[in-house]
């Protein structure tokens, strides 16, 4: 495991730690408290405890691994010193004011880069909210409620902390979850370069998501996309001059997107232009296997919503074959007098026979990815059973568009997930996420 | 009132009327049951009562003004016979296998036209699965579960009836709701120009969204766009050639996109390119006064979000002007030391005087319309007295981007719509919302 000291650190110091609730420093302790090593809340203008853990005047009377820097930027410096001297091997650093803001700040973030690597210490921001692995129970995060975020198999990287809180939020939401999320600010000595293998190497995470407004290390970057076997969704920001804001927010350099979109044409990446785009390619390359080829058999219990779906993907790699005669022949038997038993098939109407008309389009030898539109009815529900066997039986993405009431759809939404099917909730959503599938084999063959 | 028939009807018969759950004149017995005036039950083949009304043999018994007809289509034709023999002033046809079948079908269809035109009725369909008012608690539709669906000032009229009811789904779940949903199917004498003025006139709806798949009435269909005063959002599916697809659904004409880009370029109507788009679209123009111009103040409380905002935003007619002095100076006196307080104001994370800083840009003389993005932090909560006391005062859009933990958002977020101020989902759908208020004054100045 890379970062270790990030992913699985033995005892944590909230450096600033209070014991006033709004303080920056009770935040933090909030959200760690339950992580399962010893916390140490350092702070020594108090006493006594907070969350149960006794206040200590110094890092070094601690055997933390992990620091969380809960103090403002001109203490910053002396803290990284006292950490090194401590032995912690990575630290956050919250508070902002540095690089992104030029002049003395640079200078001051210069220094602490200094200290950090004489200490070969790890350091995640500054200028971050953090980031939080939930499965571990770790938040090494000054926002509240971070804790409410879910478990899930979708790694974030965030240039911008608050995009992926913001997103790691919309997941949760949405019913789903993240494996892990590193909001990484100024990228002082933690980039993305660092944090994508570490989520390459996390067996929690089947595919990751990358925010990137801009970077210094473009070269790092895609080599670290190159190397990884995970498969990854990019959303490079910047589509129009957005060069003083990324500056004064991370510290981004002024830099031309075209780099980006060049270095992002691999097989395995996908790049998308929305935070809700990521999420949705996201979800759909951790648990789809990779497509064999281009061709979408789309099925769908509403023509309107089908026609939506066929449209935006005519804008990308996707083609729509023709099914087979066999394909043809079952579908006739299964529902005599179909709406349109072309490929996309309309089944014009959700029916008993919907799980069977998916069956059959699914094990068609000319698809190779199968996209299903269907607006819920509570007498039928989803075909539930018939995903979970094609999902065994058939090595296709199958991904599922649901429309409906809204929590009927909820239980049986969560077991397709746990089947292998990705569900999505609009028919654009669900249209896009093939979309990135076919993109993660484009320039593959 | 257009269309009193389908808004107000005195007396709804169900033809085909059924007892038996599943069936289609089951569901729509049970959608329809809870409006206010007497229902029948028609079925000659039926005794005793389903719930709670008495069967009849035929619609000639009844003093229904509206029909929904739930007969399979060779039926069709006696039955609509039969409604004007007995004064039923509007149906609604939901069988398919008409106009978008050709051949037959479409002579089906002529043949029902012809009597319906003799008798003056106004017929909803065929080959839709319906329309609902919930204000009215009318739902003219077989599709279970539509009466979830909540009431708001949102009107859809769509062609395609499964892309009204995904809509009006989503819409419920995302916490609004809709003043009416029009499902069109294949316009057989009642289409876009029909239902644009009916909506228009309806008090409840203060903006229509529209979803086209392709007309014959496309003049029309623009001169009831351009005569009615209500904003309008169009979503015209087929940037790229779904024409068979479009036929066979709701016998859409093969067209150019190009020629319902020409005519939707006017003042008062946006165009998108998704479901999602147009319904934001919707709730923006429903919810705000017209901007005076394309100037953006964009206060942020964090940075990455508020970057992808203007990122898309600089797509667009939208320019960040430079705050007045005055501003600045106010913002200065607010928060000394403000992380970025050009436009956009970025104030470094959510804090008690965020209302404030929305309050000062938002007077700002340099400003047409105001969004704002803040992720939701419990000890704060959302400047709601700040945004109420804006929205009586200053008659400017303020579009409101929220984002944090589940329900944490959902009471505040009510109390701002409630205020005047919409409220959206991720950055992008601000954005996007932002975007469809200034295309509304495109071409108008």
């Amino acid at each position: 495991m890379s970062l270790p000291a990030l992913f699985d650190p033995d005892g944590v110091a909230v450096i600033g730690a209070s014991a006033t609730p709004g303080k920056l420093g009770n935040d933090a302790m909030s959200n760690v408290e339950a992580y399962g090593t010893e916390i140490y809340p350092v702070n020594p203008s108090s006493s006594g405890t907070v969350f149960g853990y006794e206040f200590v005047d110094s890092v070094r009377e601690t055997d933390a691994e992990l620091a969380l820097c809960c103090v403002p930027r001109h203490l910053q410096p002396d803290v990284i010193e006292e950490c090194g001297e401590a032995g912690v091997e990575a630290a956050v650093i919250f508070a902002g004011g540095f690089a992104e803001m030029g002049g003395d700040g640079a200078e001051l973030q210069h220094a602490i880069a200094e200290t950090a690597a004489a200490y070969d210490m790890t350091v995640l921001g500054p200028n971050t909210a953090g980031y939080a692995i939930p499965h571990e129970d770790l938040y090494g995060s000054f926002v509240p409620r971070i804790r409410d975020v879910g478990t899930g198999n979708v790694g974030l990287v965030t240039q911008s902390a608050g995009v992926g809180i913001t997103m790691s939020f919309q997941l949760t939401r949405e019913g789903y979850g993240i494996s892990a999320m590193f909001g990484l600010g100024n990228r002082m000595n933690t980039g993305f370069a660092d944090v994508i293998p570490a989520l390459d190497d996390d067996p929690r995470t089947d595919a990751i998501v990358m925010h990137v407004e801009g970077t210094d290390d473009v070269d790092a970057l895609l080599r670290a996309c190159q190397t990884a076997e995970t498969p990854i969704a990019a959303f490079k920001v910047g589509e129009h001059d957005i060069a003083d804001l990324a500056r004064a927010h991370t510290a981004a350099p002024a830099q031309d997107n075209a780099i980006y979109e060049a270095g992002f044409d691999q097989p395995g990446l996908v790049t998308v232009s929305s935070t809700t785009e990521l999420l949705d390619a996201g979800r759909a390359l951790a648990d789809s296997p990779t497509p064999d080829g281009p061709n979408v058999g789309l099925v769908t219990a509403q023509a309107g919503p089908g026609i939506i779906m066929t449209d935006f993907l005519k804008g990308t790699a996707a083609t729509f074959p023709d099914l087979t005669d066999e394909t043809r022949k079952r579908l006739d038997e299964i529902l005599p007098g179909i709406t349109y038993a072309e490929n996309p098939v309309d089944t014009g109407r959700p029916m008993p026979e919907f799980g069977a008309v998916i069956d059959a389009v699914a094990r068609d030898d000319n698809v190779d990815i199968v996209l299903v539109y269907e607006i819920y009815e509570d007498s039928l529900g989803y075909p539930v059973d018939e995903l979970e066997t094609l999902s065994a039986e058939v090595d296709k993405p199958i991904c599922f568009t649901v429309a409906g009431p809204d929590h009927a759809l909820e239980d049986e939404r969560r077991q397709m997930e746990a089947a292998g099917v990705p569900t999505f909730d609009t028919p654009e959503r669900g249209a896009q996420a093939v979309g990135a599938l076919l993109e993660s084999i484009s320039g593959a063959e």
